[in-house]
């Protein structure tokens, strides 16, 4: 990679060009926005450019891949990594304005997104039509399908259904020196040839840009349940998670929220479990109204089996949103323990996630620092966020010992540094701990297949 | 590649040395067997090994590479497609004495298998632990998970569970040259680094070959149910698919069987429905007992919207499985037709495969050759067999039209040339109509990334 600070006069001219008004901004008002993402790493682009349709794209990405210059595919900037941030500068290309649904089929039960589309807007587009798109990233409000299937986005429903690589049946993508490549198709099943599609997602904008993306969707269930029930301890909680997996029941989700959670959520929100409580689960079934009706029962069997000291079945759509309103206020409150935090989103093996919670714990006390550990207990995929002071140096340090612990205990318990954020610039350091040289070098060569300049998105991901 | 016609004496000793006894062997007598698959294509290997470990496979690999021998990794050659043929010649490597599961975890919900493990004594071995491996291709009694997850195996359960490629978390595999490569893990959700696992899944022993796979599972549902539904005609078995889809209620599986397959099965099996039955469903759905109550009566209601003129929910295990044989009744039917068959999975877009069967019924009116269509219709894969007597040249050459039409009218269709057999030696003459030049030349670059010299399974899939 050539490491200029700033476009050429030429490059700016040639991409005020393909980029009409304000397609293109360059003054650092204009352009720092696109610096940064939720990891509030930041670094400034050379340019912003704002593509509305797949020609815009080709013609970039040809020219930018004979001129050297980074590209940086962007949706909304809610990644939690870096994956955004342009280290190496580059042009930023935000996707917002190819924001289409194209189409939703109910009869072949996929949907044709362009990358710039709201999660949660097709979700809801589907919902209408009696189909559902199961992925449910915490940001679906304002993610886009773009960065889901860029950083194979998961979310709480993978539990039951899986995360976005299992929604992606075909893309059509620009790679570096402006070819299109087109994988998969609208067909549920489909093995010809090397598995593109699921390289694609999940590659962190490392290979190429999406500019059209298909999704499989499932029909949309009749309703949903929520459950919630506290316990006296974590075992109790891991107690009954497992008696839940035994019972027959499938959930759509499973939460679980440590006693630190608890603390510091009390404060702020009606949680409606005694004080006693140290450990909650919060867990959701869908299905034919009979059916969810059914695993309810079952549910609230197995998990009063451990000991419960609160259990109740949401009665209401409002009070199914109270419970889920619980799991929300974490993020919010967890600021009102220390300013800033680091977030991971380590991932155990599913048995391993109360030793993961003991360990984690202990790590904590060693660094004199409040943890807050929550999330997809279901799949093993904890929330991680150890809240500090940045600016005491003193505290910084600790934190940042604190998390080279956690990952180190991570790998210990045979788990994985990213469950759903990626890797981005965030975790690249502590990668190598995971996977090896062999791995490495291979990911490195299939992205030279892509990207032979490395132009795109340099510096993250692997 | 070298186009040696047999191994040199300096590298059939190496061989006797890594594998010793009936390791390896070299007779035409015994290694006639490994020359084939379930596609009846035929090219004789010029050894057989047997590995027994991890060892012998890097061993074998790092001479291979250097020597520049064809390797065809091998289960149990179900393959339907030549993918275990040595057109170039090489050395199959039977696995099917790696065949220990290694673990079975109830904790982690995940199974470690070697490839010779077979399909259908792993889904077994979970199940007695309340546990659950959902891919089912029909082959499970006796192909191996190796070959599953080197093709991708799919089978009648991917309609709600998906297929072997979602399954697998993680894969320890040889490339050429002898090194590991160790991808994925023990977690549910993995997002580090770019999916190697799910580019080795279905890559057709393309890549490398795997010496121990870990699979997801799943808690064993209580219990399952199966209706089968006939009709008066194939619009009205459409419109009851469609009629489920919309019940809210996903099914295990949707079955389909046309006009042509009641007709070839009629003879062979007591099928319950009436001689004026023009197309059947068999569907399956599972859960907790009340769920599977609740959707079975929803499935029947959504049925019987569409007029079928016989209904029935299997009442006991013996029911049905009644109903299932059927299903199963179709391949060896076929052979009271013709005595060859074209087999092709042609995969099609959910809402096109009325479409499909209606023009493929139109192609074998023209070939004037009975073709059987059945499958698994909740995601439109079907399986097409054009019925023939080989040994006449007119009938053969109308077959390979009739074949050629079928794979346009797939592709017309929007659909894909293969859902889950792969696309080996038999559908690689047509896999540039479906892929592009892009597409392939990337395939091959990323294979040169693992196998630079081309010895892995040459001349297949892309």
């Amino acid at each position: 990679m050539r490491k200029s600070p700033s476009l050429k006069p030429s490059q700016a001219r040639f991409l005020k060009k393909l980029f009409p008004g304000d397609g293109a901004v360059f003054s650092p008002e204009e352009t720092l926005v696109f610096g940064a993402d939720n990891s509030r790493r930041f670094a400034p682009p050379w340019a912003v450019v704002r593509p509305e349709n797949e020609d815009q794209v080709r013609e970039l990405l040809a020219f930018a891949h004979k001129e050297r210059i980074p590209i940086l595919g962007r949706g909304r900037g809610t990644n939690t990594v870096g994956g955004c941030t342009p280290v190496h500068g580059g042009v930023a290309v935000s996707f917002l304005r190819m924001n289409a649904i194209e189409e939703i089929s109910s009869d072949d039960f996929l949907a044709v997104c362009r990358p710039g589309v709201i999660t949660g807007d097709l979700q809801k587009a589907c919902a209408e039509k009696g189909l559902f798109y199961p992925p449910d990233p915490a940001s679906a409000g304002f993610s886009t399908i773009g960065g889901n299937a860029a950083t194979c986005a998961g979310g709480m429903r993978a539990v039951k259904y899986g995360v976005t690589r299992d929604y992606v049946l075909g893309l059509r993508a620009v790679a570096p020196g402006g070819e299109i490549v087109s994988t998969g198709g609208r067909t549920h099943k489909n093995v010809a040839g090397l598995d593109l599609t699921r390289l694609l997602a999940g590659s962190e904008g490392t290979l190429a840009l999406f500019t059209e993306i298909t999704l499989k969707l499932l029909p949309l269930p009749e309703t949903a349940a929520t459950t919630a029930a506290a316990f006296a301890g974590l075992d109790d909680a891991l107690r009954a998670a497992q008696n839940v997996f035994r019972c027959g029941v499938l959930p759509t989700a499973m939460e679980l929220m440590t006693e630190e959670v608890l603390a510091a959520i009390a404060p702020l929100g009606a949680a409606p479990w005694p004080k006693t409580a140290k450990a909650a689960l919060l867990l959701a079934v869908d299905g034919s109204a009979e059916a969810v009706r059914a695993d309810g029962v079952r549910l609230e069997k197995a998990l009063s089996e451990a000991g419960p000291v609160y259990l109740e079945t949401a009665a209401s759509p409002e009070q199914e949103q109270a419970v889920w309103k619980l799991r929300k206020l974490i993020s919010p409150a967890s600021f009102n323990i220390a300013p800033d935090k680091i977030s991971d989103d380590a991932t155990f093996p599913r048995g391993a996630v109360g030793e993961a919670v003991t360990g984690i714990r202990e790590i904590a006390g060693r660094a004199a620092l409040p943890i807050l550990v929550f999330g997809h207990l279901g799949d093993g995929n904890l929330h991680v966020n150890i809240m500090h002071d940045a600016s005491d140096p003193d505290q910084a340090a600790r934190a940042a010992k604190a998390r080279e612990h956690i990952l180190d205990l991570t790998l210990k318990l045979r788990g994985t540094l990213s469950g759903e954020h990626g890797v981005g610039l965030a975790k690249l350091p502590y990668l190598p701990r995971q996977i090896g040289e062999t791995e490495l070098a291979l990911m490195r060569r299939i992205k030279a297949a892509f990207d032979p300049h490395g132009i795109m998105n340099p510096g993250k991901a692997f």
